[in-house]
């Protein structure tokens, strides 16, 4: 907790420090602000495949490009906690920098699961696809649980 | 309004019928979750975007990437709303219909940007890719000011 605090106050004196200097810095909570965009874009693939996969849209053509959307999002997942995003307006837990083994391992899951729905989609099998779908939803659901604040 | 309220009656009409004989059929609830995952995958990219052209955020190596991923989503924009997607859970405006040839015009405005923001990350010059992202922005902006319910 106290080298927490430390870190942080060491983090935010460096970039007070840079801002005083005139320099255009990135600071944390635009990091963060672009990971939550990140997160958003691969939250609206899945929830549009989501739909198809049900059938309840029209858009199966559309699946293969969705996918590899997606799968490219999902591979800059470990890139997009560097340390010091640690702390503003994230739902991210400490836990992510603490056992950085384990977040890189869940993320890497989510990395296959998600090349497995590419490859699916590119088969063109409903049933694949749905198998595959359903594996991203988990992985995302497993890492989530484990790195992400309860939401209320 | 009598015309409308009529299409709506055949087209739930439609629906019941198809759903009581057992079809796995797309629903306009499901065409409109689907749409507004694609919307919301957009606005992800462009949150995320932002941040870089900002200079917030240092990933400026993943935006041809997301230029890219965008530029996919706005193309589908106009298969977006069939005949039958206009009412339910939207914000979509029935303009959208009436004015379908101003709608596709609007549209391809906003293709046109993404492709330039495209074109602009490719260069990787800092300059164009904020003129770049900041067209995309101000067409993604003028086509909701038309044809979008305004949020309170």
């Amino acid at each position: 907790m106290r080298h927490c605090l430390i870190h942080r106050i060491s983090t935010l004196s460096a970039l007070i420090l840079c801002v005083v200097a005139g320099h255009a810095v990135a600071d944390e909570e635009g990091t963060i602000k672009y990971r939550q965009g990140v997160m958003k874009a691969q939250a609206g693939y899945m929830s549009a495949m989501g739909m198809v996969v049900q059938g309840r849209a029209d858009f199966a053509g559309n699946m293969a490009d969705h996918a590899e959307g997606l799968h490219r999002l999902v591979k800059i997942v470990p890139a997009l906690f560097p340390e010091g995003s640690d702390f503003g307006e994230t739902d991210a837990l400490d836990k992510i920098w603490q056992n950085r083994d384990g977040f890189r391992s869940k993320a890497a899951e989510a990395e296959k699961a998600a090349s497995g729905l590419v490859a699916a989609t590119q088969s063109g099998d409903p049933g694949k696809i749905g198998q595959a779908y359903k594996a991203v939803g988990q992985s995302c659901k497993e890492c989530h649980e484990e790195y992400r604040r309860k939401k209320n």
